[in-house]
């Protein structure tokens, strides 16, 4: 039991997660991952995605035995009737979620115990860009600002590298900070 | 009764459309919305994004009367327990929901009643990067697809047209594509 209780740190199986490392390294081919989202407009600003199988590990992991259906909408001053968070907003939420997930996993790793994670994400939007108004503004947020609170069993310069190696490694961050190349295609039939 | 059915297209109110134009025409000041979403980790990787208020139009805008709880998890083979969809996944929701909002109101500006919009999003991922595997691979999606299937009253090069102006003006396919300035704070106590 002993043993049992120090492998998961953080709520993270970090005997599992270094195993999950070690045969990456071994076999990187297993590493390529295709994560997938459908979506479908249900009238006004209002659709929902829906999401559950994705590659991995070398096939399809069908391990998730209910797909996950996600609301959009817009407040009724962008012309909506909350029909969920808006996209800009959940980009927030996906840009939030990631650096936490990898502070957790990043701590459980170093041997530190969180105790608590929160944060507050703002992006400022001058709204003229993607309301077609004004070609000067961007379309998307300006900048947006992460506020962090870590608190845990070590000193504070040692939570402030694990958050530090978060922005180095998390998916998100790197996505929303450095931009990925998107191509879209049409059918209309 | 007439004015009013032709007011609204595609579930959009375009009357209240073209009005917000002109109010933001008139007075640029108003445009600028500030979004948040605040996250708190609940263990592992099961983190809860809540999206509520926002600053829109020149003050706090209140109109919301219930906050968003958006849940984030991982599946099993990254160590979680699908406690929601994933990080990365929430960021193709977001860039599916506003392509699709924004293929929406462009068509009920230009007079094209929309039957259906259905994206199908798909983002590869090499894990050796956020897993600190390896430094070659980037952390996030190295590209990601977006396939539309748009139906409506109007030719297939309308249908395409309306969709090209929406990569041009979705907030969050600009971000996504070129990138956000992001400022990460600290504090552990």
């Amino acid at each position: 039991m002993t043993a049992v209780t120090q492998t998961i740190r953080n709520g993270v199986d970090t005997e599992k997660m270094f195993a999950t490392l070690d045969l990456i390294k071994d076999q990187p081919e297993l590493a390529k991952f295709q994560f997938r989202a459908s979506n479908r407009w249900l009238g006004g600003s209002h659709n929902r995605s829906t999401i559950k199988d994705f590659h991995a590990a070398g096939g399809e992991d069908t391990s998730r035995t209910e797909a996950f259906h996600i609301e959009a909408g817009e407040p009724a001053i962008l012309l909506g009737a909350d029909e969920g968070a808006n996209p800009a907003e959940y980009l927030l939420h996906a840009l939030a979620a990631c650096l936490t997930t990898t502070i957790v996993y990043i701590a459980a790793a170093r041997k530190v115990e969180l105790t608590s994670v929160e944060s507050m994400l703002t992006g400022e939007m001058d709204v003229r860009g993607c309301l077609g108004v004004d070609d000067e503004p961007r379309n998307g947020f300006a900048r947006i600002g992460v506020s962090f609170r870590v608190t845990g069993n070590a000193p504070a310069e040692k939570l402030r590298e694990v958050v530090e190696r978060a922005k180095q490694r998390s998916a998100v961050y790197d996505m929303v900070t450095n931009g990925v190349p998107v191509a879209v295609e049409v059918s209309t039939d």
